[in-house]
């Protein structure tokens, strides 16, 4: 199945200023996008990155600088049945994508955590994405509007998108890729205070 | 399979006090119990409840005061194979349960948000349950120790367990049970700033 991997390369992951600076928050986006990018091909999928501005990678690039919703519509619009996976999934396995292509429904989502959609299959040309705001939401909205049926993926290697510090860590517990080992090689460790875990960054690994 | 549900009636949730006071609390807490009873008797499966004090339940209720993983290894000595699973994790479904259930290992983990086990099921007599601290880390270790091979369930819906007000807006966007209108009539409102989605109860809802 052809997919799209939406990559935007101009300030990534400014929730993870409080540990890494421009030049690295951008490196760590970008092997992100390569554990993403490794799996799909693992899981026998075509991926196209749709990035903001031109990158240097081993897949088609298509550069498209409009809005992300006006962007995936667009390159669905000919590639139909065809899938949008995020970038920023670095827990993401063959199997969990498997089970995100297997049902056989007009769309298939993925809802991230915190309300967001981390992947979808859409099969049906009705179908626009809204990637703005609580889009786990509104994408079922749209779906039952257009009289479309959609299904829902339960993965947790999906829902996991890195926003914000503590996502590293579950990186850090469960992850298998290059990411793990970038954060590990960073100095990034997992703290456990009292309840969830989350992560520092002694001051000695800095830059 | 016999299933064990810790219960811990004496204080719960309490990083949910922003929210609720305590007799909010214990009912939001007994609220999920019933929604994750009401899910394994679904599933097939015949639940226990491991409490901590005395319960007016409809299932059968074990009093053990002692630490958590103690309590646990005790129930599984006599039950195995026997699952353990989470009293707060209201968005479980058979299907997730299934899930848990099907990989034929010596253990299976179900990882919780932040580094936590919110369900296992265990199969060999050689394993110890470790409850404290980065539990999901704990229980690999202790199985690969034990020479004991274990499998780790794929699930958003088992790994969200209820510790912090933001985890309620995951109950309010993907659950179906009696929490999430537990959590409406209570006036909880999914709040959508810039990012993840939270909660917030607007005043005149309070008590």
């Amino acid at each position: 199945m052809d997919v799209f991997v939406p990559f935007d390369a101009d300030e990534p992951k400014t929730r993870l200023s409080p540990l890494f600076d421009a030049a690295e928050r951008r490196a760590l986006a970008e092997t992100m996008l390569a554990d993403v990018l490794a799996v799909l091909e693992d899981a026998g999928w075509s991926p196209t990155v749709l990035a903001t501005t031109d990158l240097d990678c081993d897949v088609p690039v298509v550069v498209d600088d409009r809005p992300l919703s006006e962007a995936i519509d667009a390159a669905l619009e000919d590639a139909l049945p065809a899938a949008v996976v995020m970038a920023d999934l670095p827990l993401a396995t063959p199997d969990a994508l498997d089970r995100l292509a297997a049902p056989a429904a007009d769309v298939v989502m993925a809802p991230g955590l915190g309300g967001g959609t981390n992947a979808l299959v859409v099969r049906h040309p009705d179908f626009r994405t809204d990637f703005h705001g609580v889009s786990a939401r509104d994408h079922r909205r749209r779906a039952a509007a257009a009289d479309l049926d959609l299904a829902t993926v339960d993965s947790f290697r999906l829902a996991l998108d890195v926003d914000e510090p503590s996502d590293l860590a579950e990186i850090l517990l469960h992850g298998e890729g290059k990411t793990a080992d970038w954060l590990r090689e960073a100095g990034v460790e997992v703290v456990a205070p009292d309840g969830r875990v989350s992560v520092c960054r002694p001051a000695d690994s800095d830059g």
